[in-house]
């Protein structure tokens, strides 16, 4: 015993069990497991389809209106300063603007909360919904930092399936037999990650329909908002805020390419003031208050980002994507032990089924990507990690000939484990 | 009705009142509430004595080598994708180094969590500490947002107090006789928020010792690290980490003068490994993984920040806050109604009491505070706010010469006020 002290089971602080269970399935760990697996005397390079983070390959640069927009802002050394827990009036006045574009009528600066990322606006609105009892409503496949976070503030997660045969569409009348009176709220993604679709606007509707005759208000995740390449728009479900109350969270990590600047926003698309009646407004600014805000500077340069990007980057990035959906698509359709039941239209994603029976000493996805990752340098995401096991969910964004020489490798790796016929 | 939809009892979300309770009593809420009470047809400037962010104020402007650092992190294109939830490697390092200069020992890399400010820092601990029927000792006066994150998270706050009388040193017979089995943590900010007091190496020491007997933690608040201007110099808890682990939570924010930039830091001062055993090291990093990351440019830049910051600048600073609490001291004196216990020494900072009798028609600190704001446009920040009714929380954190003419409105305003002989 060190310096005369006391003895281990005296320490009366422990860790929070908790903590460690809700973080246990998170998609990074899940990667971090998987580049672990990989041969350490492997000399190609790794191909890494299993991030949501293109920003360090070339063809996915920024625009250098946006870092100019970021050095500009800390030049003045007006925004050193602490932000308002709910953002700056600035930032707020340009996202309420950006987002209008595309909505029937226009949202006020003040339905508008900026966050660390899209993170933090769904950690608050999962914390604000919170209450002994109550459940959410998760799509499956999904996005686990949803679970991750009801699992901690104990709300009960339901899932409903995304239908692979109806690209991805939300199961409505399991949404509406998993409801009961303790539902709060259902999440939807669009466009999808994983799946990668991109929902058509009367299916959105639709949901908006089913959420409010169940009293429940629609969580809107659109990070991946104008990521669309396919015959799809991307229709905002803020449009269907006159319908149902409309918690929209995005940020512009993954249109501008910089999930790293950590730059979010929570919106409240609620023209009849529901989600203020309801206390909603109140908590989600209690819960600001008592958490940390984006970096002053980084909301200063918002208003410059969002107005002054050339839409030349936009097409650009867009094109890229488009480029490597297509390799994606077509490719897996060369590896009998996958498919892609459609067309990758959005996001940065696809999922594609496994066909383990084609295989032979492959016990399940994640035993797939183990080995992938060990024999091929490709690292894939098992879709048990996002709630479809036996699946896969692939990353397009990165440059088209390393995602060519990806798929060229799974390709190997099948003929490498076919069942000889 | 609108839209044939559902009547407002029918809306199953509502919001969540601890959120609301849990952030109803902050600075920044008090301090909103007396700018309102400003008079609107006050011609004077506002001379804000509440606050804890000089970065305004050109004499607290800050280096340009900081702004050159997150410039040239943004343009390296390096930085724009996620960080690895602990923080990114040479930023841990950074800190690592940085803090290590002042402690026996070298800290590890490891040791080094980044935050979002010092202010996810501190949630960090309390979510990892809480568990039912734990408690927490917090100092009086303090600072309020130790109490929120403790109330949300269900965490049992016991106030120790800070005696004036003996410069604001720790009462540890209080200490020992509030803790129990349940007690897992005591928290010392140091230099002291409200008190500007500068703890002393031996007092340090036998809270240590305190803390070890107990068997509990020690949380040091150090945001204000080397903001010391008198005698005592700062002395970091972790210089005692082989009495009694120590988790420190610090930042650029204050020695930098950039709050707005929200790059902190929890640190564990642990060498005989105590908080790994006791699974606290597993929690923080579980912590991290479900909550969001300080910008990873801004991380970038920390190297650069903490290495080449020319001392010039710390000093001008700290000469700057020399002037100003000197101002402070030497004018309250002035002032018959207000006593300044003792003398200021660090962070930007000092109590003073409210001599409620020599006034006439002032009920207590907070109607003190509004009708200093209604009349003489000066914002101070009312006792009650942080712990101590009938004092008063006064920054002296701002241009010299703003605050000699505050204290001179607030001298004017005890002549108004002032019971006639």
């Amino acid at each position: 015993m060190e310096n005369g002290g006391s003895p281990m089971n005296q320490w009366r602080f422990k860790g929070n069990e908790e903590l460690t269970q809700a973080s246990a399935v998170t998609i990074r760990g899940v990667l971090n497991m998987l580049m672990e697996n990989l041969n350490a005397n492997e000399t190609r390079p790794v191909i890494p389809l299993g991030h949501g983070d293109p920003s360090a390959f070339p063809s996915f640069r920024t625009t250098p209106f946006a870092e100019d927009a970021i050095c500009a802002a800390v030049r003045t050394a007006k925004f050193n300063g602490y932000s308002s827990t709910v953002g700056i009036p600035p930032a707020r006045r340009a996202v309420a603007e950006y987002l209008s574009k595309d909505l029937p009528y226009k949202l006020s600066p003040d339905d508008v909360f900026l966050t660390v990322g899209c993170t933090q606006a769904l950690e608050a609105i999962t914390t604000v919904l919170a209450r002994p009892g109550a459940n959410i409503l998760l799509p499956r496949p999904g996005f686990p930092y949803y679970e991750a976070r009801a699992a901690f503030s104990h709300l009960e997660v339901r899932h409903f399936d995304l239908v692979p045969e109806k690209d991805w569409e939300v199961d409505l009348a399991a949404v509406e037999a998993l409801s009961d009176e303790n539902t709060v709220a259902m999440v939807i993604i669009n466009p999808g990650n994983p799946c990668g679709n991109v929902f058509k606007y009367e299916h959105l509707k639709k949901v908006a329909e089913t959420a409010r005759k169940l009293g429940i208000l629609v969580i809107a995740d659109e990070v991946y908002d104008h990521l669309t390449f396919g015959s799809n728009p991307f229709v905002p479900m803020g449009a269907f805020g006159s319908i149902v109350p409309v918690v929209t969270v995005g940020s512009i990590s993954k249109r501008w390419i910089v999930p790293g600047w950590r730059l979010g926003w929570l919106v409240t698309n609620d023209p009849d003031g529901i989600l203020m009646k309801q206390g909603i407004v109140d908590s989600i600014k209690g819960f600001l208050n008592i958490t940390s805000d984006p970096a002053t500077f980084i909301q200063g340069a918002v208003p410059q980002i969002l107005e002054n990007t050339p839409s030349d980057f936009f097409l650009k990035i867009v094109n890229t994507l488009r480029e490597s959906a297509e390799i994606c698509y077509n490719r897996s359709k060369e590896i009998p032990c996958i498919t892609c039941p459609s067309k990758p239209e959005g996001s940065m994603f696809v999922m594609v089924k496994l066909n383990l029976s084609l295989l032979k000493g492959i016990k399940d996805d994640l035993d797939f990507c183990c080995k992938l990752a060990k024999e091929e340098a490709v690292i894939v995401l098992p879709g048990v990690a996002v709630g479809l096991k036996n699946w896969l969910r692939v990353t397009f964004a990165i440059e088209p000939s390393s995602l060519d020489d990806g798929l060229g490798r799974i390709k190997a790796f099948y003929h490498r484990h076919a069942k000889k016929q």
